[in-house]
């Protein structure tokens, strides 16, 4: 409850690993530590606590209105971790079937947010690296649909902040200035 | 509540009927029934089955908060129908005071809709389709005007999968090409 | 409650105050009376008539539950005044940790607004505005980012009329072109 809870999202391919984990070691050197939570993660533990599943690609075929009371309950838990909180999820995931929320209402009003970080960065660059990312497998995406999720979560985003009040920031993290990506989120999280 | 609910939305001019049409066809013949439902059909019938009115036209006669009540109802029924439901509507509509939404909150959380579409196509194209289409009598608007509202629109789909959860999807349905957009929706669809 | 709630909203140095001036005057000629209320003066005089702060710089220094309902309070007061009422406030307000939403579920829910408009215009010609206006400092914000700030604040619009049902309008004030400016708002209102 207390310290700050920021939510930090990013479309796959922004970067957004490297920039929390680059601040975080910033700001544990100046004396301000950061937890970092995977939202799917905590989820997954969740389930797994509650005796609904026992490894992760159980968590898809659960029924809806579980998944939907596990996805609170992660919000409730992180919501009343005390300290200094990143919450490492997305602002919507690109489904076959369009992009799904990643803090519908019932998480957004356990988790209580203090900040929603966009991370962006330009959507050729994002193509790029990508395609340089052998490591996973993705499903191939152009740059204009990438542009097209970008500003959907800035949508999202907004919603967001509407219903929990928290502030809304943009993090760009453009290529050759990973630095000026750290500072920026740092400067949000200080 | 058995089956899936899909909001499907776009400005005038889009296309936006054909394209239900069309890939209702198409999954009919798959064996996936959809039943597509008009929500303003749906409000005016439940004000006449209330005897709040007798036509159309005196709907929007109506006191706001009468209306309000409607617009919950006819969420509310046609979040209680079973199976496949499409129901037709609107992200946002154009009035002389601004962008009406088709889903504020009450009817939303007596819908549940699993997902919104937003029927697309470029701004110029619907402009065109407009001026070809002498059956309908429409405000005229410039293409940079329809742009403004299809941006709006998805904001508006963001905010309302917050709220919800449910996904959203563009389907994009340009000129020569609605073979593809009514695959797009039969794959969202089925 | 009777008459009509219009929260008004611009970035700063688009002008907001000129055309909220110029449409009520236009209006008042037209034998149609509206009282502005600046969102965040009333907030003050909440906060002082609660014995809470002594003066404006206060504001900010007070806890952040306290603030949230001190938000609250001032929206309960506004949507229980008679008359038409313009609110002036931000769709968001930019601040070192990102944008913060200017209207949060618990102000809307009791400010019931009938409409938001976005006044808004060129982002080249806000910075220049901004520039030419010495009498206030304004912490330097280049062109891209002002286009960033009007795009984020159509998005929480959207999500404001997705609570409220409220109406979304943009009036846009270019230079040379108050008077449209005026006359677009003066329609909004009537």
């Amino acid at each position: 409850m207390s310290g700050k809870r920021v939510v930090i999202t990013g479309v796959p391919g922004v970067g957004k690993t490297t920039v929390i984990e680059e601040s975080m070691k910033r700001l544990a050197g100046e004396g301000i530590p950061y937890k970092a939570v995977n939202f799917g993660t905590c989820m997954f533990e969740t389930a797994k606590a509650e005796g609904k599943v026992e490894d992760r690609d159980q968590m898809r075929t659960l029924d809806k209105d579980v998944q939907k009371e596990l996805q609170r309950l992660a919000g409730k838990r992180i919501g009343e971790m005390e300290g200094n909180i990143i919450v490492d999820t997305h602002a919507s995931v690109k489904t076959p079937v369009g992009y799904l929320p990643g803090l519908p209402a019932w998480v957004l009003t356990e988790l209580k947010p203090d900040m929603v970080v966009l991370v962006e960065a330009d959507e050729d660059q994002i193509l790029m690296r990508r395609m340089d990312d052998e490591s996973r497998r993705r499903d191939p995406e152009g740059s204009r649909s990438i542009a097209e999720h970008q500003g959907i979560n800035r949508a999202f985003a907004a919603a967001y902040g509407m219903l929990t009040g928290c502030t809304v920031q943009v993090v760009r993290n453009e290529n050759y200035l990973l630095d000026h990506a750290v500072e920026a989120m740092a400067r949000v999280l200080r």
